[in-house]
């Protein structure tokens, strides 16, 4: 589970649902360059996971929506703490590993 | 980079560095359960990223410290923040992903 509250998809899925619940296709447009299988997989290891809830409605064809649950609210901040520290310091990551390499 | 600030050993590496530079001995000692191999590992992808500093003494043997840098010191509370609500959160996790596999 540690090691999922950093994947960027799951950082991104979060940070799109913190606000409203979304379906498939909204996640998908908002998460540039975001695959159909990644996203799919992404949302099925959170919910297994107990962070989002997965609401399929009986209609033809059957709509489906997906929004945080009450654990899953509580990684927003972390999440988002994560993507700020990545956000402000990948330049200089970047930097350390081209030196590394050199 | 993003993956690697909530791998397990990144978590528990940048912990046991934030108070002090320390050996690789004391490094494994304190990290329950690390293998030689992954310890090498994460501090190997660590000093790439410019979060942990490598410094080699002269010796016979040579001695070797590692210590956080000042890029690595910002990661500190980041990574506290990530073990606290895992270790918080860990048996919700595992009771849902029950839930899910059932």
């Amino acid at each position: 589970m540690l090691d999922r509250i950093a994947d960027k998809w799951t950082v991104l899925v979060v940070g799109a649902l913190a606000t409203e619940t979304k379906r498939f296709g909204q996640l998908r447009r908002e998460l540039d360059g975001v695959s159909q299988k990644m996203l799919t997989q992404t949302l099925r290891g959170l919910e297994r996971d107990g962070i989002v809830y997965r609401k399929v409605y009986a209609t033809v064809p059957p709509k489906v929506e997906y929004s945080l649950t009450t654990l899953g609210l509580t990684l927003v901040n972390l999440v988002e703490t994560v993507r700020y520290w990545s956000e402000g310091n990948i330049e200089k990551v970047l930097m350390a590993q081209k030196r590394y390499d050199a």
